[in-house]
């Protein structure tokens, strides 16, 4: 089999499962690539080879001797470097954490090994998920940003260095690295990943979200993932989805009706980037209307800002009372902002964002999905940036499912992600939409 | 029939379902019982006669039709004037609502319609359902509190005035009126009733709850009112805990052990108080052992008015600025704690409380139950407090389903409770343990 590596998720566990590949063999390709790469593109933070392949080689005998198969039977996963790991440092892209060894695995990770899945190693997070970069690089040109904070993640994957990984978001960490990086990614309805294990910034605002290089994949570890953890106390009773037979019951499924939203930062989104999205919304024909949101989006992401800063405030007292040199001035910055917050403001920002998620699902009273932009552009050429989150920040805000597609390039030839959002517990027709809008292309300007 | 008004509500739904009461007669004598004893005990702030004798004639016309009855059919219950009713008047025991007429029913009084009950009245709540006492005194003694917030609902129901009432609970306000009237109290797990079209002081703390004078009257009217409601987004998903028969079912149970909690308040008790509990402690013998709470639990109380207040400053924020002579002085002071805390400090005490969820629930690892004080004492002979809510600001914080049972006396002869304590989701637990120790009675200092 030529280049295993760039096999999707599906196909993957597919050749494992009938024994045409073995999950060593498909971990060795991975090891290879990142080998090549991994110098320039700075993906991962911790890579044992030895371990990647004693877990691939594990699997291997398991399966030749029948035992039970997880859906994700020998797939190798990057897992960002917020989520503990037993066998791997956790170092939360802090100094503050370096060599940092949990006892326990987080509960995604948890799961993925129980779904049979290979843990590859850890992937570049910003600091502490937050905007002060790491050292990974955009694959489709060195000189941008892969976006943040699920950086490597997302590099990762779209320089197919590992078929699948996990990222998180917290305003938009997980869609525009998608979206600069030209890889699917999904962050699901809040609630539906357990978040045990992982470093918290806001349990009103942190989603565990995926990377692939395709719906089914998404859809593939979405159902490894999306179950009930009794120590999540925001976990939805019923998280399970069933995306993969979902989707595949779908699967003559065309959408009747989209709405395109600008949403009320258009303005920040640069100019190419505007008349592209216009463009693949015009080329949608009748099936496409376009909306406002109400006016109570209008705050929304300055809402967002306010209850992610007292966290900060709060999450970082100590380290920005005892140990600012080690907090990257960007961070202190967002913590300075929250510290003279009132607890009242507090209170009132995170009504109004409670609020947002109900108004938000009269949008789909007449539509099918959501389209709006998943970045304001391309990747910034820029590497002391991640990019503006200010297209992510309403959809998370409101705990709804969205998705990166990676349909559209930028004048300079750069990935330009569309991001579709569903209702909260919607996702599959999230996952439907995006494989009907992938499938049907994005050359119909 | 002598006395309909003093049957148990369970007792009175009988009675009316075989034809040997008509709900119109109940309603009657309920009615007469109020217009007795209403100008002293003023447990009601809206009762429109009329209103109430249509509704229950309207049922006596279904019934004898054959129309599906509901499991409260012709039964009345008292509603604390902070539902919104679409029939009366909903005023918060505040100026600033005086003769407020709400369009829609509340969620919880929709459902008991839907049972069948007919909604008598509204009953008298302190100021938004906070500090400042309403004009109600405690049956049992004229000149004592009947505690608050709610209290018209638990003292119409200790006077017989009523066989049911709701009526809510953000430190202690169901479960301490109860304690201080000698009736039956029921706060059920958080997120099992609800808020729709409630008066929201704290989406983090208010809890609906109920009043009867027994375990089945609590047991018949959780029932009817724990549905899950899509338009209030802190709910379980699966609120219904088949209250009745889970009780018919463990007719035969007797707890295994018990755990007596004096809690980290324990010195705000009476000291008559503290030895009534020790010596019923004592008389259960060998079931009880005692159990300190972790010291996580220490600064309960103080985070709970840290969430509080602040929400208050958040709430009132407009009334403080614009009419703060339409403010009772013990609100301004709350809402003058709550201005100046920090958005990072309520972040804090947030995820203090959150955590604690978590502890107590161990606490049931090696107990049925907790039995812990109700309230610091008897009623005071106080009409301008509602009494401490110190004993109860813990249990309501951990959304654990706490009871009321009016077992015993202080050295006044004034009712003395004792709360009976279960894990989320165990409410049949709690009503179990209630039941066992109201049937095994209080005298056996």
């Amino acid at each position: 089999m030529d280049d295993p590596h760039k096999l999707s998720a599906t196909e993957a566990a597919a050749a494992i499962r009938c024994g045409d590949l073995s999950s060593e063999m498909l971990v060795r390709r991975c090891l290879a690539k990142i080998s090549d790469r991994e110098a320039e593109v700075g993906a991962w933070i911790h890579l044992d080879e030895n371990n990647a392949l004693d877990q691939a080689r594990a699997l291997d005998h398991a399966l030749t001797a029948g035992h039970a198969l997880g859906s994700l039977h020998g797939v190798p996963v990057g897992i960002k470097d917020i989520y503990d790991t037993a066998d791997m440092p956790t170092q939360l892209g802090s100094p503050l954490h370096h060599g940092r060894q949990p006892e326990r695995d987080s509960g995604v990770v948890e799961l993925l090994r129980r779904a049979g899945a290979v843990i590859l190693g850890k992937t570049v997070t910003t600091e502490f998920a937050l905007s002060h970069p790491g050292k990974t690089r955009n694959p489709h040109d060195l000189r941008r940003t892969p976006g943040g904070s699920s950086s490597g993640s997302a590099a990762a994957v779209a320089d197919d260095m590992v078929p699948l990984s996990v990222g998180s978001q917290t305003v938009g960490s997980i869609v525009r690295p998608g979206s600069f990086c030209g890889v699917f990614a999904y962050k699901p309805t809040f609630g539906s990943i357990t978040r045990r294990g992982m470093n918290l910034l806001s349990r009103r605002l942190d989603h565990v979200g995926v990377y692939a290089r395709s719906v089914e994949d998404l859809a593939l570890i979405g159902d490894a993932v999306m179950v009930t953890d009794p120590e999540d106390d925001d976990m939805l009773a019923h998280p399970g989805r069933n995306l993969v037979s979902g989707l595949a019951n779908l699967v003559q499924f065309a959408p009747k009706r989209l709405a395109f939203v600008r949403s009320p930062v258009w303005d920040q989104a640069d100019e190419d980037a505007q008349r592209a999205y216009e463009d693949y919304a015009r080329s949608l024909g009748n099936i496409i209307g376009e909306i406002e949101l109400p006016p109570e989006f209008d705050r929304a992401l300055e809402d967002h800002h306010i209850i992610l800063n007292a966290c900060l405030a709060a999450v970082f007292k100590r380290e920005y009372e005892e140990t600012p040199q080690q907090l990257s001035d960007k961070l202190k910055a967002r913590i300075a902002l929250g510290i003279p917050l009132a607890a009242s403001e507090l209170v009132d920002a995170t009504d109004r964002a409670d609020g947002r998620r109900h108004l938000v699902d009269r949008l789909f009273d007449d539509y099918d999905a959501v389209l709006t932009p998943a970045a304001p552009g391309e990747a910034p050429a820029d590497l002391t940036t991640t990019g503006n989150a200010a297209f992510n920040a309403i959809w998370t805000q409101c705990g709804v499912p969205a998705i990166n597609v990676p349909l559209l390039k930028g004048s300079n030839g750069m990935p330009l992600g569309l991001q579709v959002v569903a209702p909260r517990g919607r996702d599959v027709k999230a996952l439907a939409v995006s494989r009907w809008l992938w499938r049907r292309g994005g050359d119909h300007g």
